[in-house]
């Protein structure tokens, strides 16, 4: 649930008050940062070693794959949270114009 | 709700026959190019101009932004479904670990 | 000629005092939108439709993505430039690490 | 010079049997995840800690991000390879169609 993972993410931060650096600017780079290190799990593989399900990965790359999808999550929730953007209502209203624009 | 809307985009998806582009490769090509319209949301404004809440920010970059953010969700969520991640426990897992790490 | 063009987009800048807008994370941030679109050349076409020499691509398809790797350098550079760090150097030292790491 | 700079690159990639892995979209990844890396440096410092000539940062922090100015530079320059686009050509273009944009 998006709500609560931004209600815990934003009480993790205020208890370590992090909330001086958690900028809308430093977040969007931390998010980047993160979809880079996810990209360096697909980097050297070929689509056909990435195929659907992943199926030749060891546990051990899944889950540093999740790992690195959560981190792209949580900066992503915190960067809406920070910014004061609804995320599950920009999300529904993106829906709604995706269903308009391929009907 | 992360779990509906994996549902949603999977739906989306295989009514449109795009399962054969949404490779995870693909996916993580294209979440980078969403991350990219995010960070663009931000890029001229220094931090002084991206206060949090951004309160100068006009309600066509709040939706702009919301639209961009969505974006990145929607393809991040797809590329774990495609990936065979489940999110939602990856997030979980990464949360508990984050509170070990940062007591 | 990297030193050629890091003193043209000085030069470009300072014409048009954009110096202001100019700074090192203004400038990252520019630079991952840019590395987005390059990536959005490549995201929905897959390995096989991506070979070396990218062998089915229109003239339009390669003057679009070569303005994208262009903006990508330029951003680089310009980057470097506003960050005080010699690019050249830099990458002659990473060069030299490369081939220490690599034997 | 760029020039030299991809034909370095190529040799080096050559001599290690590194072409099969350097396939457009997988060095697009790869230079996602090192533009992830850069902007890891700037991620936590706000923009008065990024001031131009990034004046209080230590000779590690700068040599470290150097490198990764580096490794951004190096993966471009062999994707543009890859992909058979002529960097210099597309860069010169574009400086033109900037100055024509921005007169």
């Amino acid at each position: 649930n998006l709500e609560e993972l931004r209600g815990s993410l934003a009480a993790f931060a205020a208890a370590r008050d992090w909330d001086q650096f958690h900028t809308p600017r430093s977040l969007a780079l931390a998010l980047t940062g993160e979809v880079g290190e996810l990209c360096e799990c697909f980097q050297w593989r070929g689509d056909a070693a990435c195929a659907p399900g992943l199926p030749g990965w060891t546990d051990a790359d899944r889950t540093h794959l999740g790992e690195e999808m959560a981190d792209v999550l949580m900066y992503l929730v915190r960067l809406a949270d920070r910014s004061g953007i609804d995320l599950p209502a920009a999300c529904a209203a993106k829906l709604e114009r995706n269903g308009q624009k391929y009907p």
